[in-house]
């Protein structure tokens, strides 16, 4: 097996550079990407067993979340404590805001043993190599090798969508979708959606907006750069008074009612006249159901599954790598 | 000055026992009250300079909030974590739920100096004795002694939010209120409404549910429950038609918001029938204003004066006891 004294050796830096590169400090850009061709050549990997296992217990897990302005993080964060609360342990909250810095700062506390294991809740660039043999467990973002990612079915999710609209009687679906981009774990919604329409032999448009990221898609706190997004997308589908499409499947609850919204400003209904289908699904407390229709996903499974496989790694060492959890169509009265 | 040993003697209990009230650990009711009482009659305090200063600093700060099932406090932890980011901190959420073990679990930790101080954004009890001489800050809570706590001006609050009201051409007004009880600093907000009605001689009513905590004061959150009590009573101040008032102080946004939504069922039109102005005063964002007209409470300027103060008290030991932020009015459409 390669050692750290290899790694060095082959990529011509010193010891100490390649520690900071494994321990997530700065160094220069060309010196780690020389140091991360060689881990991955060498398939050099850090001894879990013999670093963490041994090391004193903190119980405290880091959760790296990119915003608070999203009643889904808000949701999920509270469960997630639930969860560490029921198990004896205390939760820090990362709040990302997107700043490598800062996330680097997490990981690096990680790996001090300063908190015993991380649940990443964040679509921000991490680099894989910071994160081989970390007790690290991702929500939505595949790291690769042994970094498990818990996720909700989101090809699922598409295709249920795009079934839910065209069973219940539209003929022209289109998905509209903001956040990430295609290497994304959520954007497979996208696949789903048209691959349903596809053997159904249905029309289908698509419009994407991947300049947008998590921050902007809760109803509360969209900004008006968003809302503007909205209304020209809407104000392009909508030709004398009439909607293009009869069916819309929207990336979020949140912007399928901003979407609800727009529409009702031409005059046209929902779900009369165009039927839309959000994602997410929270459901609004006292009423039951969510704010619109929707593709729930249960973030009490999310948060069970994600802290019971970081146990295990931070436990064992190992723990299975990709878990999907269902997810399901909640009325929330904006189908038919 | 009062040693542990003095306390013991005099509350004819053991050391162990002291030790563990002090530390917040669980001891007999009756053993408890005893130490609290002599701890009182003896002035006795645990000397911080002596425990605290020298201690390692962790740099971790533990927040304790009820709940994140609302909006205003999930703003507040966003700021709280910008300015212990900025200060080379890190946070530690303790979701309290009104569970008195979590919070004394979290107060332990501070006394174990496993975080250095803890800023109490928590409505519940927690007993006086246990802060005594700890890196504490309270937000809307006065726990007496030397314990800082941060507040909005709520007194001025809701002296300010009759004012508004009448000075926009209402005449006889409501305040209704849910929340914490006659202890509570918040519920100054209805002294300063009734001392501007009583100043100026116009008629004034008071609805006040005391059952209902933080936790259900959530346009997106509110329960059942809580939603049947606004119900009720709305129809309760409505004959014929017409309300009984036309100018309503709610005690959150979101109470206002559903007051509106309750008025608005009868045909009753706000702001031209009633006017109604809540507290807190969240911004929409992309819209810059609350969702309803509301008295504004800068999040960051409680959370700014809250650190300062909490850093104080861990660096030099003691801070100002008390700091009132300014409120604001700020125009959300339901005045006139």
């Amino acid at each position: 097996m390669a050692t750290i004294k290899d790694v060095a050796k082959d990529s011509g830096v010193s010891l100490g550079t390649v520690s900071k590169v494994i321990n997530g400090l700065h160094v220069r850009e060309d010196s780690r990407l020389k140091v991360e061709a060689s881990i991955k050549k060498l398939n050099y990997k850090v001894n879990l067993n013999a670093r963490g296992l041994k090391a004193q217990r903190t119980n405290d897990i880091a959760v790296i979340v990119p915003t608070m302005e999203n009643s889904f993080f808000t949701l999920l964060i509270d469960n997630i404590e639930k969860e560490l609360t029921s198990r004896g342990k205390r939760m820090l909250i990362c709040i990302s805001r997107n700043d490598k810095h800062k996330i680097n700062s997490y990981i690096e506390m990680a790996r001090n043993s300063k908190v015993d294991g991380i649940f990443g809740v964040s679509y921000s660039n991490i680099r894989n190599s910071l994160l081989q043999d970390m007790p690290f467990v991702s929500f939505d973002r595949h790291f690769g090798g042994s970094i498990p990612c818990i996720s909700s079915d989101n090809y699922m999710g598409g295709y249920l969508a795009a079934n839910v609209l065209y069973s219940k009687g539209s003929k022209k679906l289109l998905c509209f979708w903001t956040g990430s981009d295609k290497t994304s774990e959520p954007y497979k919604r996208i696949d789903g959606f048209k691959e349903f329409c596809h053997t159904s032999h249905i029309a289908c448009g698509v419009i994407t907006h991947t300049d947008f990221d998590q921050t902007d898609t809760d109803m509360m706190y969209a900004s008006e750069m968003f809302r503007n997004m909205v209304r020209k997308e809407v104000a392009s589908i909508v030709r004398d008074g009439k909607c293009v499409y009869d069916g819309i499947f929207a990336s979020s609850d949140h912007l399928a009612y901003l979407i609800k919204q727009e529409l009702a400003s031409y005059g046209i209904d929902v779900p009369k006249d165009v039927q839309i289908v959000g994602f997410d699904g929270i459901p609004v407390r006292g009423v039951g159901k969510p704010i619109v229709s929707s593709i729930q996903q249960s973030v009490e499974s999310i948060a069970a599954a994600g802290v019971d496989v970081l146990m295990k790694l931070i436990d064992e060492g190992s723990a299975e790598s990709n878990i999907t959890i269902p997810v399901e169509f909640v009325d929330g009265g904006t189908t038919r």
